[in-house]
């Protein structure tokens, strides 16, 4: 596998555009396409939340109901969530009116929408920035990239990510995109990531290893522990690589599983490190745990606590609050077993050993948390199994930022 | 049912002190006693945290297999939790302090501590500290005020109640002191909460009276989602009241449970309004749910969401987190049944009407939420049951107190 500059427009075939439609922002791109020569694949995971978004139902029926997509139109400001009948009909205009300046089917076209919820989209703003969006697409690197950055809400980093790999003799691009700073709790998903291939997959495969990754990626994140109304990963293959099709678990299938798994944590990955306010990466790693869900669950619940994340910002050791918080998750264990580290770029120290407090070097402790990127190392001693979970540190930022986020 | 000043020197042969003994705190007493003159019937709750701290171990085997319980010692800036072996020792050593003397056995002393998780008491202090508390007991109302005061950490308020209720002619008196701002999100029960009585009650009666109330009470507050390894509430019934002891689910069990209530409730939310950092009360009803349980559930996803508390910080009606918490509750609902409302002193204000946002009044909406207890109220449609949690906002002082509260 080789890592490549670029996204979602890297992979042959596919195009991308951004536009300024002032929806909510002012003075940038708060829309974007991606759009395939050919039609596609495509498999879909969208957020559990009861409370579904429009275009997370509109998506769905697509992914399931339609024999191709070929087009994504996102716009980011308003969620289109919580919006009844009126917002659903919203996502069939836009999706008709991308069909009939590209000329393909509304049902070949997934809509997704990411900002404030409860609010109305501005429909004829929609309509408008789609044709613009049609007749501006690109197939360079920049394309892709002005696209990542168009659907940022409270994002500071665009993110995006490719690969190539060699199946049956020809190179196979993959390549993506995802925004995603707050309201961040995947469970079944995460919030907008588009992923672009031109492998040659079945509809069947490709479903497989996007439904079985999300479970130690996307779902692996959190922001805040809120799981989001829209939360949504598509993964559109138009086959344009020319390799022999993937139709079975075969050794190209394990070789385009791992591509795919590294382009979704290194997007899982970016979207816990920028989440809202954050100063660092907060990486929990449980190991020597009696069953992966135990170990999941251990991991999820350290970066997940308000106490922890609040401890990380403050690069203080107070290694208490991450076993209360295990202690918490709903996993049985004997914290007689249980070893705790810190680990970073800057070393690795341990502060709790099988029950009892570590008198430790509080300097090194700090000078290990005063980095951007932190992991809590925790040995079980119980068994074999292993998770990794992704947060980041709670701040005066994460509250800055929600106290008047709507406004 | 009358609502009295005072704490828990106002029941009758029940004492209190206080005492500065210098465990982490400068200039302030950090140590309380709680004493009955004779010995108490006693029922306790105690954390699901599996990490629990060495004074929950201590404390559970005193309520299931002591006769009777006759004081309590609590200390405040050291937690003792995951403080192996080490941690055991120092609590029964203290018993041991306070029995000699109180001259009563050490299995009839409960003893709780709060604070930092993971670092040792410093024993010779506790020690003498015991000493001091029990030389200066009282049983005036100042007394039950100034042990209040001393078992707070980050707390900025006391937190006392005190009712009494006629039961077979005699007067009982039911009072409590709680302490608990962070690491509040109490499973089987709270932070700490000492309830006096001296109403005459078997052993059962007052453990089924607890037990079943702690469900409505403490595990409906939240603070931070982070359910504590130290949670401990314990009442001590005395009978020295004289009443006609409670020994069956009788009218006087009815009168007794409801001034339990009213006792737990009260100090449940001093608990959530005094939330670290927190500027208000944020008290979330759910009613016509499915069930009971659906209605528990849904309230307290509402209050537990950052985003939520967030918005709530903020005066920001931006009801789609409150709908959004809902959703990832785990509860199912359809939310075109859903009405919800924000309500408090100031007036009530529908935002969303089955499925639909309502284009309400921004300027009320406001003022209705700049107060300093705030509901959230939401209508399900389809059924008869309800619940009430209670939290409180999220602030920059919040994550100020937890950057830096261990040192």
């Amino acid at each position: 596998m080789k890592i490549i500059k670029g996204g979602v427009t890297e992979a042959k075939g596919f195009m991308a555009a951004c536009t300024a439609a002032g929806i909510k922002y002012k003075g940038r791109c708060d829309m974007a396409m991606i759009y395939s020569k050919k039609p596609c694949v495509v498999a879909g995971c969208f957020t559990s939340n009861v409370v579904k978004a429009a275009p997370v139902l509109w998506d769905k029926k697509v992914v399931t109901e339609s024999d191709y997509a070929q087009a994504v139109v996102v716009n980011a400001g308003i969620a289109n969530a919580c919006t009844g009948e009126e917002g659903l009909k919203y996502c069939e205009m836009t999706a008709e009116c991308a069909g009939e300046v590209l000329k393909i089917d509304k049902d070949a076209v997934l809509v997704a929408s990411t900002g404030v919820i409860g609010m109305q989209l501005p429909i004829d703003k929609i309509c408008e920035g789609t044709k613009a969006l049609a007749k501006s697409l690109s197939d360079t690197t920049e394309a892709g990239h002005d696209a990542a950055l168009a659907i940022m809400t409270t994002d500071t980093k665009e993110k995006e990510v490719a690969v190539t790999v060699e199946l049956s003799g020809k190179t196979v691009t993959i390549g993506g995109m995802c925004k995603g700073a707050g309201m961040i709790h995947p469970n079944m998903c995460t919030m907008l990531s588009f992923i672009t291939t031109d492998a040659c997959i079945s509809k069947e495969m490709l479903d497989e290893a996007l439904h079985e990754d999300v479970k130690d990626t996307y779902n692996m994140i959190t922001v805040d522990g809120d799981t989001s109304t829209n939360d949504t990963v598509v993964v559109l293959a138009n086959g344009e690589a020319g390799n022999d099709i993937i139709a079975e678990k075969n050794e190209d299938y394990k070789i385009f599983s791992e591509a795919l798994h590294y382009i979704n944590e290194t997007l899982a990955k970016k979207m816990a490190a920028d989440g809202e306010g954050a100063t660092k990466l907060f990486e929990a790693k449980v190991v020597n745990a009696k069953s992966k869900e135990d170990a999941k669950i251990l991991a999820r619940s350290i970066v997940g606590s308000n106490l922890s994340k609040a401890a990380i910002f403050g690069c203080d050791a107070n290694f208490g609050r991450f076993l209360c918080a295990m202690g918490y998750s709903g996993v049985d264990f004997d914290q007689n077993d249980v070893e705790l580290f810190f680990t970073s770029e800057k070393g690795k120290i341990e502060v709790f050993h099988k029950g009892t407090p570590v008198a430790f070097d509080e300097d090194k402790a700090y000078e290990i948390m005063k980095t951007d990127a932190v992991t809590v190392y925790v040995d079980m001693h119980e068994g074999d199994a292993a998770a990794t979970a992704w947060g980041c540190d709670l701040t005066y930022d994460y509250v800055k930022i929600n106290a008047d986020y709507r406004s």
